[in-house]
């Protein structure tokens, strides 16, 4: 039991049958065609020799399938992550060295001990730290960064930078040696891989073909554009133009060897490598979960951090760089009916024979071709719907996803997740030191109490219910005092204050405090303090303290039992209350 | 009106009268006899000449009576403030140098610039930040810390540090030196002090003393302990025998001079000021609250940073060290009926008589004496049952506040706060990320609803209820999910899933959208959902969604509607539910 919580591969292995078998080869061979250009780009992405993004696709996905707790998920190289592999190397060396690719596997062996390391300590709820609008916002950023980095080999010059103002003034310095040849490839790899996107599926549906075909034939797309512009460049020697190619690669498997251990340099990719793990962490988990629901099937987070740290440490073992779950990858795997990890496994050998028998077909081709096929799988990510919407909804979720986008931007992936970390967390706080309260009444003819200002409800005249929203916590204590003592100055009449506790899911130290000095003050002022619809977990809390001995009042299981014994003339001498908040938000709660 | 927010004194000054005036004239002549001796003491503490404490309860407490909001709150020097003066400027030079009297004046000025700052830009509710405990904890470790530091006057040797560790161990190392004169004078002044504060009042009410008289002898004791000491050693001539006095001081006012402005001394004391400003704002609000709450008055904590700001640039500008509103001299004014600020301003005219006739009277005034009171004062801060009441009601304050002490004990202050704030909220954090739901069935014979696992409540096969109680931020996103489609899979006759609302005061961005997802996914799984006792600000912002429009079930006004109109057959196919939390536990709600 223990030992099958971390090795999956124990509990899925045991009814591992034909079906399945069939289903996960299936799989394995459309994800390897759709992975072999994919893996060679996000190398190129990540500054590295195309043939590292192949390593990083075998070993990888091995490690996976042992560890892994996703039927579904596919891991390799992705978009976000290899650009933020190439931003740590450049810290170390320049693009092309051996110490560029040495950081590289480092970066992919410490991201991995990190991440096994936080799977032991069962730290994967960190990453809720991590909210949708920072995801969100980070990645379209990435996703704007990745397309305009990727411009340079569409045209044919050189241009380096992190930032997207850096890149663009590279650009906007080189643009003048454009490769016309590599731009004429670029350009036409990437209008037919937009057209393959957008118009091949239903024109082949129009001729007749079933919906799984045509939707192979699209994932194929880059595997054509790729053949085609090869063969063009290798047919017309276009690679003695200036147009940039793969080039000589070496034949065969990855080399096994162990990264380098060099303390200075390991200290200098810690910063890198712990982004690179947490962002990798967050990717992967919220792709595996998707698609596990989808299924009914459960994923265990903590077990997912193990999985990828094993990943990570595969790579890094084998030449390859940083890895995660990808979203693209996992989705075509999942639709090609993949029933266990073992289709990873599977897509792992067919991406070994191909670094055994394609690299030298690899030769002639351009790296526009890899660059359009980046582009086009980037703009995807970019959502610019996503701040409008928030825009819509909470001011507080629109700054947090603005400020992350903006400064991705123009810092780079660290700072803007920093600061949308950061930001989410300020606000949050904040939020959290203003709460809401409502003086309540009664819903006429029912036990329902609402807000007197939204509502037409029964009050009386010698008991102020006041509804408090939030948690008592020392971020608010001072809040809940000055607002009953104010509620209470200006109605002089009551004698009964009840807090009405349906929505205070828990009360600290300071919050305890706080009850108890207004226990004191009410009792000076003649004012009896009841407490209704106190929550369990609160209870269990509060009855260890001194406030239920000295509370002058009562605890009411529910508050309409403390409106009865209270007021029990309400009908008589009770009045009703004049809502006055817009006639549009009155219709709340309905 | 505007002007009298930021000048509360045309507020009160026109309706100020004779009576008032003999009220605060009369408290003026208590605090001020009680203030010498403690403004002398403190700034002994803070490693000052004595003259300097005088000098910071002059002008400080005229700006404050211009512009504080609250009627009683004495400002001057205090305990913990005046420690970590000495802790800032020990940085910058040895006590007794003129660099360090410029780095303690200094300190007020940027310190008074601080709290202006903050106050104009309304940042009071920073405050916020430092829990009870945090609070509670600095200030009994800071009470420690003061007086073991001052065992060495009470001894006659030399031994300096910040941390305890550091005390405690070059006392160790000089105690052999110790001079047995002041030794006597020290234990002397320590008892005396000890008895008028536990055994006098009581004695003074024995023999027929009013209790106001017995009370304003109890404050005067230390006054009776210096003039006793004073006398001992100047008729003794125990000066000459190593028994270390005030010594001579300058007579008259204090000089009026603009701080050093020196950038790079500034800088250097950045952090400290930072600590200084917000620490005595935090303790000098808390006096005035409790103290207005007492009056049913109320302060302006925004307002009360300008005035500490105020305070401490009068401090700065006259010679003097930073400020803030006191406990023990605050409560002093009030149970002496000040009532208005103006008392403190009749204060500050009779310290001023003081610096200018009573300086030469203190030539004799043995520091051991200064010493005993400050002992005597700071023990009453040290509450070591604070801790053991948190243990047993939260393990989350509990670790905040030791934390706070030990590490304030080690290192200081500065590192004890700062750990405590982070401690704190990285724990509320980490709480808001682990909530709480309940399935809630309902209480037989009303609309009232509870948790199934405490109560013996009514629930219908085909409906399930989840209170969900905290509100659905980024932090929980996950748990909802998880959570909901847990129960919703362990019970597969059910039709209707109803999410009530009552405890949910706010729907973040990452929120909506997993209400949205588990919409789907339960409409994919044949379940209704439905939401029900939304509140008015909640509801406000989902009207606003697509959430309402793709909802498959209805918003319920009460879950009672919501019951009724799903499971109406509920009398007849109903069941009750079985508790099964502890009888202890489950008596829980009443």
């Amino acid at each position: 039991m223990k030992l099958s919580r971390y090795l999956p591969i124990l509990d899925w292995g045991r009814s591992y049958d034909g079906a399945a078998l069939s289903n996960d080869m299936m799989a394995a061979v459309i994800v390897t065609i759709m992975l072999i250009p994919q893996s060679l780009a996000y190398a190129l992405l990540a500054g590295l020799p195309p043939v590292v993004g192949l390593y990083a696709s075998i070993l990888p996905l091995m490690a996976y399938a042992l560890f892994g707790t996703s039927r579904t998920l596919s891991v390799g190289p992705v978009a976000v992550v290899s650009l933020m592999t190439a931003a740590a190397a450049a810290n170390i060396a320049e693009s092309g060295t051996p110490e560029y690719l040495a950081a590289a596997i480092a970066l992919a062996a410490i991201s991995g001990l990190m991440l096994v390391t936080m799977g032991i300590f069962r730290l994967g709820f960190l990453a809720n730290l991590l909210s949708h609008p920072v995801v969100s916002g980070f990645i379209t950023a990435s996703g704007i960064i990745i397309a305009a980095s990727q411009l340079k080999h569409l045209l044919g010059i050189s241009a380096s930078g992190e930032s997207l103002v850096e890149i663009v003034e590279a650009l906007a310095a080189n643009v003048s040696e454009t490769n016309p040849n590599t731009l004429a490839i670029g350009l036409g790899a990437l209008g037919f891989l937009v057209w393959v996107r957008n118009g091949l599926k239903p024109l082949l549906r129009r001729i007749g073909l079933g919906p799984t075909a045509a939707d192979f034939a699209t994932k194929a797309g880059p595997v054509l554009a790729i053949v085609a512009t090869t063969a063009i460049v290798a047919g017309l020697g276009w690679d003695k133009q200036g147009v940039r190619t793969v080039g000589e690669i070496p034949v065969g498997l990855p080399p096994f060897a162990l990264p380098d251990f060099d303390l200075g340099l390991w200290r200098e990719l810690l910063v890198g490598a712990l982004f690179i793990s947490v962002i990798g962490f967050v990717e992967s988990v919220s792709v595996a979960q998707t698609l596990a629901a989808k299924r009914r099937q459960g994923i265990d987070p903590d077990q997912e951090l193990v999985a990828l740290g094993a990943s990570n440490l595969a790579s890094s073992f084998s030449g390859g760089f940083p890895v995660t779950g990808g979203f693209s990858r996992s989705v075509v795997n999942f639709d090609a009916g993949a029933a266990t990890p073992a289709a990873g496994a599977f897509t792992a050998v067919g991406i070994a024979l191909a670094s055994l028998f394609l690299t030298p077909l690899l030769y002639y081709l351009p790296l526009a071709t890899l660059s359009a096929t980046i582009i086009v799988a980037v703009l995807t990510l970019v959502d610019l719907k996503k701040p409008v919407e928030l825009w819509q909804y909470s001011k507080r979720d629109f700054i947090a996803i603005m400020a992350t986008i903006i400064l991705t931007l123009v810092d780079g992936i660290e700072t803007g997740v920093l600061t949308g970390v950061s930001l989410s967390l300020a606000l949050f706080v904040f939020h959290a030191s203003r709460p809401h309260a409502a003086i309540v009444g009664q819903v006429p003819g029912t036990e329902h109490f609402r807000n007197v200002r939204r509502h037409a409800v029964i009050c009386a005249p010698n008991v102020m219910t006041i509804r408090v929203d939030e948690a008592l916590t020392y971020l608010n204590s001072r809040w809940l005092e000055k607002t009953v003592l104010g509620d209470i100055a200006s109605n002089p009449e009551v004698e009964h204050l009840v807090l009405m506790f349906s929505a205070v899911n828990g009360v600290d130290a300071s919050g305890l405090e706080v009850l108890e000095t207004l226990n004191r003050r009410l009792a000076d002022a003649g004012v009896t303090m009841h407490l209704s619809e106190v929550k369990g977990p609160v209870m269990d809390r509060l009855r260890r303290t001194h406030l239920l001995k000295e509370l002058t009042g009562e605890i009411f299981l529910s508050q309409n039992d403390a409106f009865e014994a209270l007021a029990p003339e309400a009908g008589v001498n009770g009045y009703l209350s004049k809502p006055d908040i817009t006639p549009e938000s009155r219709e709340t709660g309905r």
